[in-house]
């Protein structure tokens, strides 16, 4: 089996609004990669194109406005979860030896209608994303004595990271209070405990063995994959007392066998937080700590969580940030992560959800 | 490496209008390979859903509808080349041992708007598909002299091949004359030159070796695999002299060589005939017969070519022709083809492509 790399990647600002069509922002990152990195546009034998814009022949557009003539072309999307879906997608097309050099890219424009997902008759009126992490965030508070401050401070700690991030959309300071005095959406969830759909694009080049070791001298592999489906419907999403994201869990335990290795084996981590709630049931789920001690373990230093800021810090443009995430870890165990460099990483994981977390992917990437 | 077989296939009735959503077009031929087969639901690793459609989480919505929950679940778009995308991705999955088994099901409401290219800056005001076939026609004429007669004969052919298909959508014999005096839509394209944007849906389950041998007893394997992507406007689709597509060209020759044969080996074909001339020009540039030929070729029994009856013959649902196109290929292999079975076939071809030609998958096929 061939062994796969993440060989280059590159993220471009995350921006409120732009001026920048869908195939703009999809080329920035890649035109980074292209103009950094010892690859030639011939050698490139996919261009996969993740995200959840209407554009048709998406994936086809970008590579001519690239300059790339590609074997393979297409536009994968699975809502939030769709960049870690391309990832592994060329993944498999490296390890089974059709292709060897795979670059994967991720974009969306804020303007792309994906905060309601009106096909889920099982949300009744609740399809607003938000709805359901309410729903999660009063399960945990009821089961766990979770708190509202506890949330809060997975806001600060991460907008403090995107401090650092040139690219993240949130650079200033904020307090727990500024959170818990942000406008009230849904019961327990506020302003400031939402992430924020944005502009933004961000990319991967994916090389075999024998192609990577001519292109980087540190290249970063993957080590590990785990991914589950449970369906789309919110009545999906959750076992039964709605306090932790079962795919998480299956794609976790999945990612830590293939990779062979356990939960505390990772150095740094890039989970999914498009709502606070969300990292205190990642951190649990991922198994980094027990089931209902996720909002104390948030407040810890053992482990470094979304460096570059999350999604909460950084901004959420849905097709990019699988790849944003990858890109980040790539970074920090290849030590190229700058003013945000977590010093002898070894070993990284992803960790990304769509729809209430109907969906999960995990990946492990070491040095 | 993995061998991978197309194990089962089903496709549904493609109809002008349905009242079914996507999802319910989307379930019926997998909900018959799930009954006809061997394999349970939980077996299945993964779930690609080819459509153009614009809704989001469509792959996710057609498993939980299913009652799937695989690993891997998200949507492949790319115009009339998603099929054929979403099958050699299925491939590399299980090929890379990552999947063991991947249901890939393609559907199209007739009402996806896709017969407009209006991204194409290089295309003027001709955004109508039928204006790139109409130049390719006329060039094809002017430099080989290709009579409207013979374009009208592949459509004469492919519908009396689609009258013994009942999924067809035109099941009623035509003759050159109905073609010829048919409304002429931009020179020399006529109407009955053209298919027709429908209803439809069809699926494909593709095993690894050890599990296809569990389900079937007469297994069709995938022998060649070659896609090429030169772009997406116009401007990308063809050689410079408008007669011949080069991605259909270097997409063959890679398919021919991964399988090992040569194009005189090929005793079925489904070839995309979108438009009549598109059946030509295919004839030639896969290499059944020589540049300029084609005309004349359509008009033979060498080859059995199109039996379910094309594109013309059956409609056009994007994102399920290509795996219409692998089911009717697979199920000839298998002497399952009823009314329409060719006898001996050893070997099939399937060819798609997409936007004017910008890109092209070929597929062997054999037993």
């Amino acid at each position: 089996m061939q062994r796969v790399a993440v060989a280059a990647y590159a993220t471009s600002e995350f921006r409120k609004e732009s001026k920048l069509s869908l195939f703009e922002l999809g080329s920035e990152p890649c035109i980074e990669i292209l103009k950094k990195n010892k690859i030639q546009k011939h050698d490139i034998d996919a261009v996969l194109f993740s995200t959840c814009s209407t554009e048709q022949y998406s994936s086809n557009i970008l590579s001519e406005m690239l300059g790339i003539t590609p074997r393979i072309s297409h536009r994968i999307e699975s809502l939030c979860n769709s960049g870690t879906n391309a990832i592994v997608s060329a993944y498999s097309y490296i390890s089974s030896g059709l292709c060897d050099s795979v670059l994967v890219a991720g974009a969306e424009k804020a303007t792309t209608s994906a905060n309601r997902l009106i096909w889920d008759i099982s949300r009744g009126s609740f399809t607003y994303t938000v709805c359901w992490a309410a729903l999660f965030a009063r399960a945990h508070m009821r089961k766990y004595g979770t708190t509202e401050e506890e949330m809060a401070f997975v806001s600060v700690v991460n907008r403090k990271s995107a401090e650092k991030n040139p690219n993240a959309i949130f650079r200033s300071k904020i307090t727990i209070s500024d959170v818990m005095q942000s406008k009230k959406i849904v019961e327990p969830i506020k302003l400031l405990d939402c992430s924020y759909i944005c502009d933004g694009s961000s990319a991967i080049l994916l090389l075999s063995e024998g192609k990577a070791k001519k292109v980087t001298d540190n290249p970063v592999w993957v080590k590990g994959i785990g991914q589950h489906t449970n369906g789309a419907s919110l009545n999906k999403a959750t076992d039964a007392d709605l306090t932790s994201n079962q795919t998480t869990k299956i794609a976790a335990k999945m990612a830590y066998k293939s990779a062979n290795i356990s939960p505390r084996d990772v150095d740094v981590v890039e989970l999914h937080d498009a709502f606070t709630i969300l990292e205190i049931l990642a951190c649990e789920d991922l198994g980094f700590t027990r089931k209902g001690k996720g909002g104390k373990f948030v407040n810890q230093n053992e482990l470094a969580i979304n460096p570059r800021g999350g999604i909460l810090g950084c901004g959420h443009p849905l097709g990019a940030t699988g790849l944003a995430q990858t890109a980040e870890v790539a970074a920090q165990l290849s030590e190229s992560a700058g003013e945000r460099q977590i010093k002898g990483c070894k070993t990284g994981l992803i960790h990304n959800l769509a729809a209430a977390g109907t969906s999960a992917t995990v990946i492990i990437l070491g040095v």
